[in-house]
């Protein structure tokens, strides 16, 4: 049943703060745990079919919230622009013997890790 | 009324897709277009007291979008390191002729102005 459970657990990171307490619950024991269906249902006190359905719930959620959003999009998206400038910079450091040059690109390359944490 | 326009546009901006079709309208009419609560409810059709309540909902929704998803603030956050970025990739390109060095640090300043845009 899982479909791309590492897209699902990032669509997660990003808006599982507006998925129901419930939804949130069995997503996180599903997906990021790893539970069963069947082991959610006798830890959550609900049934099989209901821990289904909340998780089915939970995954429509997240996914209309990045068709409206796009946040894991645009992450993306930057991460590849963060990666070309990270990639600049190194090449500065490979090309310069100047220390002041040097420290603002090892400035740099710096400050990319940083967002990118 | 109207508390921080600036930054209630900017909210909406991320998060205007998660309201309902009513409460868009009437929040982009009276915070974009400037019209007034009277105004608006001739235009839309609805008592004033039902734009007022619309968009104090959409407000209220809009608030706890970003105490939950935080996309603003990160976004600010994001901005900051990026003109450092840039600031960097400036002083590189003000301490070195060479020109292989120069057209690096020239292409961190345009992909940081591409991201910004």
């Amino acid at each position: 049943m899982k479909t791309d459970p590492a897209a699902m657990s990032l669509l997660y990171d990003y808006y599982g703060e507006l998925l129901t307490e419930k939804q949130r619950s069995c997503f996180d024991l599903y997906y990021n745990q790893d539970f069963s269906l069947a082991e959610i249902a006798e830890s959550e006190g609900v049934s099989r079919q209901g821990v289904h359905d909340s998780i089915l719930r939970a995954e429509a959620s997240l996914r209309e919230c990045e068709e409206k959003l796009g946040c894991a999009a645009r992450a993306a998206a930057l991460d590849q622009r963060l990666s070309e400038i990270a990639d600049a910079a190194g090449q500065i450091l490979a090309r310069t013997g100047d220390a002041s040059v040097r420290a603002l690109a090892d400035g740099i390359v710096r400050i990319v890790d940083s967002i990118k944490e």
